[in-house]
């Protein structure tokens, strides 16, 4: 391969292994204008004559798609406070640790316009991302209005998914019927109802109960959301996405065995259902981190909350992704500080602002699980790249290494190592991580968005604002 | 045997096949005061010296407990009517049909006391009743007034049922979070939990479209209810049964094959659940009946409501029977006359009354179950005699031919035959029959309460006021 | 109660709690030549001036049917040896555990007539006998003969009942179409099809495996006969039936969760499909007795084999009692003693005589599981002694406390305890037992067979030949 | 693009839609010395300067990886005949059909050595293919020296798959002894077990019971082989793989909605199973072809058999083809002609040669089911190509349309029709056509197999001996 000035915008990656959802292959990717313009047997760059301004020598590397994780929050609100990481420091870190797509929420929270939110979250997001960006929009609150609003985003704005929540009365809580009317209406439009699923009602009892008999510590955030609920929840919301007439659904952050196994069931009988699961449910536990001594646990409080290791719900999750009963691994980054932040609920699990953070990780994580033999090199990047881009109308542009893609590529030693840790590889705006002190398999070298390299030898070389919205077309393969 | 005027207050039934749920025994039964006092092998009377001051030849009959229906609504409120059945039309009926203990409903709705509730019920029944009956008490609104109140009907009412819904919003409904307390506080009394198990809110969604749309006739709340929504419900109640703690659990007129897989799999799981069925859930169907021309299928108008023949629901639920996943047969008698009654319903579906009378039909009608072949004689007994009174407290009193049992015995004829229909057999307060023209194998021949003939031969010998209020204790065998 | 000399055949039991599948009630038990002729309420017998030869005060006991034993193995062949109870040891055993009725197994095997074995048995047992016996006739070699002399069996023999296995080519193996036409014929003649449910060629390939590596211990005797191929045998057993017609089919001494699971699901289905275990399958292990030291284990070698205490074939099988997915309680008591017997196989697990003896133990060990809470009072009778009765067509004969019943009555006394060992309570002819040391709440107090007392106050006042064959009748309850 | 003489053995496809399993693009593909070497963004090979020898326009056209069919049968004895197809006439039957890759059957029968099967069946297919080939091995006698040829397939034949049968007994039937076995050895070796499951022991029962009512037309085939008896077997094979310890087992040519539930069961629990269909199984029935009037149902017997359609076999399959329950689309292409071969069994369908012909008709039938809603056309490539490749050692070199792959190409017309029937596309050497008269959507325009187009506009363009043996690896990607 030569290197021109005739072909500067041209970037060549060579003598890597090309791994897709299907398979890999040992291939030269040539990138122009920030897309892929050709894949080439190793070698044939050079019979052919093509030339190229930049070359990355890949070899003895895996080069994947960009990570595209559909959960995020970045700036959102909870409570009295707002999640720590902004759009621009969290897809810094997310571009850190191999992610070139996000697609985070837009929040209507119950009495708010849903338009409204929408240019909201557009402020927040416009010129100050690393990385690209999309927005799911959360209806919290189900009427006529925001029904209509459904279609013009859909028509007009690229969202094309919705979220609901079975949890959260007051602030983003759906009961049956408002959930089946918005149903209709995503099935009207051809649109993916996201759910969180779990009985907040229910939930809520039991958490008045437990502050009630003086049980305030954080591990009692996950007593009091026992999984049976959320596989209740989950059941729920397939049965009234049945009578909505087989409307596609996606359950968000999977935690439970109970859940999975509704929609394994759901799946097997024919009906269009989905779900993610989230790095902290397949590695972290009520009994390990939850429940640390004190008030450490409220790091690791988020909903649906970490299980107990007792029972089987790594296990399960683990084997759920292998089958893909489990389609999608998402973060669900929601960032916040423990000084000033989580220590709202200092003494009272319920105030402490949910959510962990993990943007940067979860390639990473994911791959540990190739490492110990939980899932395939090409589940990997089929359930952390692909899958998710298909799901939710990003595909191919993103998502894949296919001629005509937007040329979001990474370089990933699966040689490395990387050391996850507040003193160590940690660019979230967090005061600490929820995986402090894990050493990982494998790293990523170079992260690659639209044919700029963004991350290379562990320098950011991105640039805020290079990340644009994308707008979404339906969800293309529903299976 | 001889007839002794020493004796007089002893009745002696002879010749007769005894039938149990366990098996069927050639034997006479000896009464006194009452109550069953001896069992003797055929002949051993004599042996004896045995004497009686009446005797019932049973040669060739059937000889089995008083029927024990758990699920009946005399005179209850519905929007601005009444059911057309009073305590005393309602419970002559039920001897009519060989049917001598009922449990009726004390109803609490939204906004009412709980405890006035039941002393309005006392005061329709006392003293109006032609056979025993009981209450078991609906909670309309769960709050600490009413859980306060649970215990006090446990410990001094002699109510250990409770009944709630999960459906008719603003007039009976509990949501999850009132569900739950209501189990959790079931749970500690040891009472048992009824339920009825739709999701009513989002049925309401249904409706209100369904009207919208101008489709207002009779079928239509068979079609805005669907089995689907049973199903969920019933898993929703079970999985809030768990998380209370195993309460034992009893869903009440289950019409749908989803809802009996949801049980089967909770009971095989080791869970504390039983359900009831009713004779309209086990032969009328939406095709058959609620679709009739006109505003006929207005007299089938009851929920959950009847079901798609193209369904399997019949098929699965009388297997249910046999198999035990379904523990009784009641008949959610609630009557209401077409003229007047039904008619508010004219032009809306929604409006017209739910129920359907059957408390006379429902040992004939499951009669002819057994000579179809769906269940044995013997599980006759056992769902509609003995099981209903074991779960609801009131074994060995009722529901069994004991020695020190209350002598409630039918004397039935095997191959009479019963011919249902306005102008036949028909003595409940209602101007039509949901099971007109049925022509049934078996006959009521004589029912006996506490000892006194209160039917014979095609004559009511009763007395209104016999009845006697029955207190009951908590259910004595969970398996 | 008065004794008098003109009434010296009858028995009066006054004063117990009697105790059947359906319930309890207090009520004195009037027996007379051999059959109950009586039940009374209590203290009616005076008033009714019935008088009786023979009282027995069973004040504070329960009063329940004799044990119904329908799986023993006295005096039957293996490899060299035989087992080493007598019709009379054995008999008189189950005497003393409070079983009043064995059904044994009359044995073809491979290449002998089936109608001589029947005569065989018959000559073992005829005035040997301490209590009633009937015969299973075990078919071992399926062909046109043996399949004419089922119906010989079933119309003149009173042999109902045919036993098949899966396991144990060379002996008792039939392959798969044997198993077809057997059950094809059982299905004509309305017989019962009992199973012995272990894939036998796959286990032989394991254990000449297992003996290759030099594994001989008793252990290996589990470790070669894993519970996957009791669960396969037993699901292609259903599957055999099926195709056959539902043919009923009674799967024999089950011990692992997986068969319990493929019963559980035919029966859910609709199919005449019930199953027994065996005391020994719900106590004993592989880790606590098969696997102690030396050759203590091989006091445990039965097949199919104690299961691991890691899994959950305990748990799922006392469950499984519980609901009826387990149907029968018998106890495969097939006895060899430790020395000169089991020793056989010293150095080869296979070559150790297959069997435990327990049939002395069978209701004290179940009454156990009653205080344990794992079953009810009611369902310890019904699954001892009257379900085992009706699957077997020897009900109402057996197995209840009816009027016109045999007088096979066991007086039990709830508070007294039993200790089982071979200086304790032990009188099978075996050099050990396979319960030692255990303490038992409970106890025998007084038996009694067709109205003769044969166990009281800790003696046997039996008397060997008093036992009688019972020609049995078709099943006569399938559910 | 241009085309000059400099790059001669250059293949170029332009303009149309890549179709894998993945997704689409549009892109060219560029072949070079019979394997692809670029895949390039429309236009840029001309920006590149990119030339070859020779351009096919694809324009509006699907361009997909040739198919790959891993289950036939050419040139196999059945009974005194043999498969009608050559390995000349099937594998050019195969190419017309856009197939490019077989892996057939080396058949050891009971008592034949293994090894020498092989040669038998290399010098059958040696120099007279038109498309590449490769072997698995049938194993009809398990034993110590087929255990060992095992290993000597593996490592030094290619062969990396064993096929057992659990049906024809004398001919290929494996007891589950043999079948553990061998499981055992596959295990050991990382190969993969086919299994063809169908109970052949049972069913030979009902053969010869059919056969003696006098029930000898063709579809008593099908009654005689219930699918019952497929459940079973395929539950059967799950659990001697998991005795043998999670040993890979794909189950062949699946008819039977019973053999679906076990494998989707297995799979979910995590076991290694996977399971082929055939068009037959998707699209004919017993009623529409194997009870045709007649013999002419003969053309029809193949074993598993057509089911009816009466059940929701079809359904049930395609679902499972969607969900990944069902892996693989293959033929079981095994003809035989009506008269002479067929007519064996005029009077006795057990005498008739089992198999259906369809090498040619698989890629054609299972884009119809693309086109009727079944599966996606991305699902369509992964069954009928990508898949089979992977699972049986031939991926990437096969199945894909990957840089580095063969250049096996089909250029597929989605507006072209295809009409299948022996007057109109038939080139298999059958008197007959399963499929007459069907008319379907789509066409194989072109065909390519290593970089060589032996089919283009409707002319058979290939050469007898262009089809090399392909020597398999182990399957790579299990899950």
């Amino acid at each position: 391969m030569s290197v021109e000035s005739g072909s500067a915008d041209r970037l060549f990656i060579t003598g890597g292994t090309l791994v897709s959802g299907e398979g890999r292959m040992l291939a030269d990717v040539l990138c122009e204008a920030g897309r892929i313009t050709a894949i080439l047997a190793p070698g044939h760059a050079d019979a052919l004559g093509v030339t190229a301004g930049q070359v990355i020598d890949a070899t003895g590397r895996y080069v994947i798609p960009g990570g595209v994780d559909v959960h995020t929050h970045m700036e959102v609100p909870f409570g009295d406070t707002t999640s720590s990481d902004t759009f621009t420091t969290g897809t810094i870190a997310a571009a850190w640790g191999g992610t070139t797509t996000i697609v985070d929420f837009s929040c209507q929270r119950k009495g708010e316009d849903l338009r409204d939110s929408l240019e909201t979250w557009h402020a927040k997001a416009a010129g100050h991302c690393a990385i690209d960006y999309g927005f799911h929009q959360i209806i919290g609150d189900v009427d006529e209005t925001s029904l209509a609003a459904m279609r013009h985003l859909v028509d007009h704005e690229g969202i094309t998914s919705f979220k609901l929540f079975m949890a959260y009365p007051d602030v983003y809580y759906s009961d049956d019927g408002q959930i089946l009317r918005a149903m209709q209406t995503a099935g009207d439009l051809g649109a993916m109802v996201m759910m969180h699923a779990e009985n907040g009602i229910a939930i809520d009892v039991l958490i008045a109960q437990s502050l009630a008999r003086g049980d305030t510590a954080p591990r009692f955030h996950s007593l009091t959301r026992p999984s049976i609920l959320e596989g209740e929840a989950t059941h729920r919301a397939i049965a009234l996405a049945k009578v909505a007439g087989n409307v596609p659904l996606y359950i968000v952050h999977m935690s439970a065995s109970e859940a999975l196994a509704e929609v394994a069931e759901a799946r097997h009988d024919g009906f269009n259902v989905f779900a993610e699961t989230c790095p902290q449910y397949l590695y972290l536990s009520l009994e390990e981190h939850l429940s640390q001594p004190g008030f450490e646990g409220a790091k690791w409080v988020a909903s649906p909350p970490l299980r107990s290791h007792h029972e089987h719900h790594h296990r399960d999750l683990w084997r759920g992704l292998k089958l893909n009963e489990l389609a999608v691994v998402s973060t669900d980054h929601c960032p916040f500080c423990l000084r000033d932040q989580k220590e709202a609920g200092l003494n009272d699990f319920s105030a402490i602002p949910n959510g962990i953070g993990g943007v940067e990780h979860r390639m990473e994580l994911m791959y540990q699980g190739v490492v110990d033999g939980h899932i395939s090199l090409e589940r990997w990047v089929e359930t952390c790249c692909t899958t998710p881009a298909k799901l939710f109308g990003l595909y191919p542009t993103k998502g894949t290494l296919s001629v005509g893609s937007d040329a979001d590529i990474v370089i990933w030693d699966p040689v490395g190592r990387t050391r996850i840790g507040i003193d160590h590889k940690h660019h979230m705006n967090m005061d600490y991580s929820a995986y402090e002190g894990m050493d990982l398999s494998g790293r990523v070298e170079t992260v690659i968005s639209r044919g700029q390299i963004i991350i290379d030898n562990d320098q950011f070389l991105g640039r805020v604002g290079h990340g644009h919205y994308l707008p979404r077309t339906l969800s293309n393969y529903l299976y």
